[in-house]
C-alpha cells in the first residue's frame, strides 16, 4: 500500500483505546475522537486526537464506533454523508440483533457498515486502562446485514486479525442469543446477588468477613459500566428474558429440593455441573 | 515447650495436605491419615502416613478432622476415647450450627473440640493441590459449643494464627447465615447457571465461543467436589433456602422489568450494584 490508511477510533474508552494501543504497531493513521473535552484530553495520551466528529471521520478508510448499543444507529445515519465510498465502518457493541435491524433501514449503509462484537472487555472502562493485547486470542463476531458484500466482510476479518482476535463470521440472532446465555444473565445474577449482599452488610457489617475468593470472582462481573449494562438489557431484553426464566424454572426446583433425604439428587447435580465446568478449560 | 507437640491430621486432602505443609515450618511432630490406602499413599508425600486412624490420634496434642460437614459427628464419637486429657480437637468444614448441634451431645467433647472454619479453599480438591500460603491471610471462624473453655478456644486461635490465618470467634447461626450468602447461595447459582450452558451447547455447540472471562469467574466455583458440597446443601438447607427465595424475588421482580422504557430503573439497579462490588475490594 502506497499510503497509510485512516482509522478512526470514535469513542476512546477501554476498547477504543486498546484498538489504538494494538494498531500502533501496524502502520496505519491513527486518529480519535471522544464526545467530552475532558475524554478527549485523556485519549490523547493513546493516539491523535481531534475536536470534531467531522474531522476524525472524513477522508477516514475504516472507522470503528467504539460507542455503547444504543448510539449506534444515530452515528450511522450521520456518517453516509461524511465518509468516503469506499470507508469501512465497525462497531464493537454488545447486541447485534438491533443494531443490525436498524442499520438495514439506514440507505447505503450496506456498502459501509459491518457490526462487530469482540468478547473482550474488563469491569474497568475508560482509556485508563487501555491494553494493546486486550483483542489477542479473543473471538470477535462479526454479524453482516443481508447486503453486505463478502469483500466488505473480508476487510473486516483482516482487520481484527491485524489485533490478534479470531474473526468469526455468525447471525445476529444466533449471536444474541449466545450472550444473552455467556454473557448478559451472568451480569444480572451476580448484581442481584451483590444487591442482597449490600443489603445483609448494612444489617450485619460482620458478614463481610465471609467473603472469599469464590464471592469475588462470582461478582466481579458486577462492577461493569452501568451505561453499557443497562443498553444492553435494553436491547437484548427478549434473549435475556427467555434465559432468565429457564434459570428461575431451575431455582424454583432447587428450592423444593432443598431438604434433607435428597443426597442422590445433589451429588448428581453437582457432578454433572463440575464436569460441565471443567470443559470449560 | 521441652517436647514436640503432635499434630493429627485426619483427612490429607487440600485443605489437610496445606495445613501439613504449613506446620512443617513450625516445630511440630505431624501424622496424617486417611481412610482409602490410595489417599494414604498420596498424602504420604506431604507428611508422615500411619495405617490406622487409632494410630494417628493416640497420644496426639492437637487433632484436625480435614473431612466434609457430614462425617464430623461419627468421628468426634469414636475420639473422645481415644484422645488424651489435653488433646484439641478441631474441624474445618463449611456448616457449623449441625456440628455444634450434635457435638454438643456427645459427652466430655466440650473440653476438646473447637469447631473451625477456615475461609480458604480452592476448586480442585486432593493432596496434590495442597499449598502452604493456603491459609495466610485468611480469616478462620471459630464456633465453640456452649460450654467450651476459653483457654481451649485460645489454643484453637493461637494454632491459627501458626498457619497465617487470621481467627474469628463468633456463633454458629450467624456463620451458617453468612456463608449461605457469600458462599453457598452462589455456589448453587453457578451451578444452575453452568447446567443450563450445558444443554445449551448440546443444542447448539458454537455457543462456546461466547463464553468469555466474565463467565469463567462466574462459573469458576461450580467445579468444587460434589461430595462437599452435597454435605453442605444438606445441612445448611434453611439458611441457604432463605437467600435463595430471596434471590427468587428479585429475579421476579427483574423479569418485569426487562422492557423498554424502564431506562431510569436499570441505571440506578447497576449504579447500585457497581458501587456494593468496588468497596469489596
Amino acid at each position: 500500500m502506497s499510503k497509510k490508511e485512516k482509522v478512526a477510533i470514535i469513542g476512546v474508552g477501554l476498547l477504543g483505546g486498546s484498538l489504538a494501543l494494538a494498531l500502533k504497531k501496524n502502520k496505519f493513521n491513527l486518529v480519535g475522537w471522544n464526545h467530552r473535552a475532558g475524554s478527549r484530553r485523556k485519549a490523547s495520551k493513546l493516539l491523535p486526537v481531534v475536536p470534531t466528529f467531522e474531522n476524525a471521520v472524513r477522508g477516514a478508510d475504516i472507522v470503528v464506533l467504539c460507542a455503547h448499543s444504543g448510539s449506534i444507529t444515530p452515528v450511522l445515519k450521520q456518517l453516509t454523508s461524511l465518509v468516503n465510498p469506499g470507508t469501512l465502518i465497525m462497531d464493537v457493541s454488545s447486541v447485534k440483533g438491533e443494531v443490525v435491524r436498524e442499520a438495514e433501514k439506514i440507505p447505503g449503509i450496506k456498502n459501509h457498515f459491518v457490526p462487530c462484537h469482540p468478547m473482550a472487555g474488563k469491569e474497568k472502562s475508560g482509556p485508563a486502562f487501555a491494553d494493546s493485547k486486550l483483542y489477542k486470542g479473543r473471538f470477535v463476531f462479526i454479524t453482516p446485514l443481508s447486503k453486505t458484500a463478502p469483500k466488505l466482510i473480508q476487510r473486516a476479518v483482516r482487520f481484527w486479525k491485524r489485533v490478534g482476535a479470531i474473526p468469526v463470521v455468525m447471525n445476529a440472532k444466533n449471536h444474541d442469543r449466545d450472550v444473552a446465555l455467556t454473557s448478559h444473565l451472568p451480569h444480572l445474577l451476580a448484581s442481584a446477588l451483590i444487591t442482597i449482599y449490600g443489603n445483609q452488610i448494612r444489617l450485619s457489617p460482620s458478614t463481610q468477613r465471609a467473603v472469599g475468593s469464590g464471592f469475588r470472582d462470582f461478582t466481579r462481573i458486577a462492577a461493569g459500566s452501568p451505561a453499557m449494562w443497562t443498553d444492553i438489557v435494553e436491547m437484548n431484553a427478549g434473549e435475556i428474558k427467555s434465559f432468565l426464566n429457564q434459570f428461575r424454572k431451575n431455582l424454583a426446583l432447587m428450592s423444593k429440593n432443598l431438604k434433607s433425604g435428597n443426597r442422590r439428587h445433589w451429588i448428581s447435580f453437582f457432578e454433572k455441573a463440575r464436569s460441565i465446568r471443567e470443559n470449560l478449560e
